[in-house]
């Protein structure tokens, strides 16, 4: 019989005995992340309320195992022994993560975690059928809920880890990110987007677009985004993609599953998200395979998660190098479209179509122009409501006076639209919407990199090939896990701390100077 | 803050504190489903390894909850509080069970339940890349890994129950069958079935059959195969059609998930799997609401399960009143088909394809005279490894020899069509396959007692009317859960014990007399 490998007794080193303990929190995790992934790609109608008791009865589980007495004890042990130079630096940055997570888990109380687990749960349920009725009112007692046990987990661990509580949300996401960054970031590009959105609307204005028209069956949409899939990189022998009502990247580095959603009328919206979801999973199929399932093996956060996204959607596949390789990809795909709307289907038009400018209602069909008042007006709301300066109630109001402010636009009584598209703050999650902002710097300051070391990147983007890029992005980030804090992982993959130089950069060479 | 609802110390009745506990343990239960499901269904090729650790991992945290030390006092009070008469029937019967429950998990040590989910899944795995390849060779330490940790479990489970190892795994599909009862049933088949066989195939050979021709598109199939599902009960807001290796029925009572399989030059052999499925998942999907994540609740055993299936399949839809009912609708399904061969898509017809009797390699494509044979193939193959007469290495031979014997056929060296067919024995499922013949003979006794009670069964069949079938079960079986021991259970709703009287009975009015 195999001996188990979690008897703490049996193995010489505390940290040794903290990995293997935190072998098995990694199981819960997997199994929480199959049972998210199911719940909104393939789950039954009504099956949610015994998923709901399930995912918080393993949530709780999982915080009993994260916070079990011994590991006190331990975690003192293993840093005595890295103090006497018996841990190398992998496994020193592996002690500091347990640590940090053993100090965010210790202080929230399991009865709140369970109620989370199921509030959010059944919240994220209810906003899936009450967002297609446009019923905010129905839904509100479950956001309120939602929220009043968010600030009081948001609380604990600002009590804990001596911050403030949208500050403890903000750093369970991506370590060391704070509010006062976020803000210095986000007025800098508060005083820089409207004129410049202004700008690119004039300029644009003038530009010939020629809109494609459909139908473009969903069989084929699915068939084009697995072969760009494959062609970027992406490895279906560890990986998947379906259906589910809200885009997302899910799963496990090694079982990676991307969602999307298709429309018959237009490709371009399902293909460019299935190619941003394609960003992340490429992250986490880049993991190390060493550290799977210790937290120094895991990505370094949701920020530096988005810049991979960004990366590959806004500077990949959004470029006009990357649509001179794609353009007869999809029209082969298409063809009966494409051989009746010939101009259509080129990579210039493909280009213009990719990067038109335009204020809209939806964050997830935003242009790359106006995606950041679409974070900065979330950012606001979540922020001042996790601090109490702002009731749930009190959302639709605030949503739109800062719709009109930052986008000029008024979505009164749409709420489907409004303050009910997104599955973030039904499904618990505040703290994470500026880390998309951020995660769009990091990008542009990565590609700025890059490009000072392939001069010829866009050469080989037109021709298909992708290894060299992957193989530098796999080299400064993925195979890093969380070895380095953020900003250091950045320092060394740029040179630069994290700045709106590079972003600002890349807007005014794609969208007024034409340099691409 | 919702009070957490697993606190032993709030509730004031022990059996409440179990009940309340047992949820947790039916939560964990409710994850491997999911996961099981997933790994044979969803999963990616190389996701495997992670997963049976996953696995691993909660089946130890199930067996740490299941054999919890609070639970000795727990159980001994609550049999205090049933002895003074507090608690009613179901939660009687509930306690027994969760009595029962603990002892067979009691007896079995943590890490053998570790070790053995582990090499089953691993072998699982296995098993589906190397049947594809028929290469046995390479198994065989799977199977002996799995056999040997098998053995290891039957053998604690028989000291601590005071039986044969061999009824001891037996027991824990189906409470109270046993290898005694078993082989008195089987020795009276073996009987009368091959000279049964015999005449069906000299009576068979005077018959007129067309055969169909395809293809059959999948997508036309899983349509048909849906909408038979629905015109039968099977309610898809709670479950799910899908393919797989290996059709099964998984999931949850509220969450139930089919599978099938395709071929496109033949819809039948699915279609009936799929009738078959069917009649499992309407079983979990009728068992009563207030007893859900309780043992009281669950099915009563797999023997009573296979009877549902079977009854739904063999007694049901390869019935002349069904198909009857159904020409049209696969006539219509595959219209084009059906065009040029009216005479293939007869009624008449269609019933002839569906009750031809010929010996094959493959139990799930057995007909039902010759079904039983298989089983008593592997069950007499299981009974004597688990007893440790036969090695894992003499299967093939054995396996062979039983073939020859029992339906004349010879499958040397095929091993993917011979021993290599089934995912039971891979997976772990030792003492499970009787139980399916068991199934057979109990719906058929099911069978005669409804037909007594509905004198115009045939006709709401033909008709397309299966309320009154099913409220008739639900009362007599589904509704009843585990509250009845299975013999008692037969005897309500049948009048009877278990025999093989109404089974031999009805091949005999289907096969030979034209009755039906």
């Amino acid at each position: 019989m195999t001996p188990p490998d979690w008897n703490l007794a049996d193995r010489t080193l505390a940290y040794q005995k903290l990995e293997d303990h935190q072998r098995k929190v990694g199981d819960i995790d997997h199994a929480c992340a199959i049972l998210d992934w199911d719940q909104a790609v393939i789950m039954p109608a009504k099956a949610g309320a015994s998923r709901a008791d399930a995912l918080s009865t393993l949530r709780g589980l999982r915080h009993q195992l994260a916070t079990a007495p011994e590991l006190e004890s331990l975690l003192g042990e293993a840093q005595v022994e890295a103090g006497k130079g018996l841990l190398d630096d992998w496994q020193r940055a592996n002690l500091n993560e347990l640590s940090q997570q053993y100090r965010r888990a210790l202080c929230v109380p399991r009865d709140l975690v369970e109620a989370s687990s199921r509030a959010e749960a059944h919240s994220e349920q209810a906003w899936r059928a009450l967002r297609a009725k446009n019923d905010w009112a129905s839904f509100l007692p479950y956001l309120q809920e939602v929220v009043s046990l968010k600030r009081q987990t948001a609380q604990a661990l600002a009590d804990a880890l001596h911050t403030t509580p949208y500050d403890a949300l903000v750093d369970g996401f991506e370590a060391g990110i704070t509010q006062e960054q976020i803000d210095g970031l986000f007025n800098d590009l508060r005083g820089f987007l409207p004129q410049f959105l202004q700008a690119c609307l004039s300029k644009q204005a003038k530009d010939k677009v020629v809109e494609l028209h459909g139908p473009f069956p969903i069989a084929l949409q699915k068939q084009l985004g697995e072969r760009l899939m494959a062609a970027i990189g992406f490895d279906f022998t560890i990986g998947r993609l379906d259906v589910s009502h809200h885009p997302f990247c899910g799963g496990l580095p090694r079982d990676v599953r991307v969602t999307t959603r298709y429309k018959e009328g237009d490709f371009t919206s399902s293909l460019m998200g299935v190619l941003h979801e394609t960003g992340h999973a490429k992250y986490e199929q880049g993991l190390p395979d060493r550290w799977l399932g210790q937290p120094v093996g895991a990505a370094r956060g949701m920020a530096t998660h988005e810049s991979q996204s960004l990366f590959t959607e806004m500077l990949i596949a959004r470029s006009p190098a990357f649509l001179k390789f794609a353009a007869p990809l999809i029209a082969q795909t298409f063809s009966d479209e494409a051989a009746s709307q010939a101009e259509g289907f080129s990579a210039h038009n493909l280009y213009t179509l990719g990067t038109r400018v335009r204020p809209g209602f939806i964050r997830v069909d935003a242009d790359e122009v106006t995606y950041p008042s679409h974070i900065i007006l979330r950012y606001e709301i979540e922020r001042d409501l996790i601090a109490g300066k702002l009731q749930v109630a009190e959302i639709p109001d605030a949503w739109g006076a800062l719709l009109q402010e930052l986008l000029g636009l008024s979505v009164a009584g749409n709420y489907r639209d409004g303050c009910m598209q997104d599955v973030h703050w039904p499904a618990g999650l505040f703290g994470y919407f500026p880390l998309y902002t951020l995660g769009a710097l990091i990008a542009a300051q990565l590609q700025h990199a890059l490009a000072r070391e392939l001069p010829d990147l866009n050469r080989q983007i037109a021709s298909g090939h992708f290894k060299e890029i992957d193989d530098w992005l796999r080299a400064k980030i993925w195979s890093q896990g969380s070895l380095l804090p953020s900003h250091e992982l950045l320092m060394r993959a740029t040179g630069e701390p994290l700045s709106t130089r590079d972003f600002k950069a890349h807007l005014q060479a794609r969208y007024l100077d034409d340099r691409e």
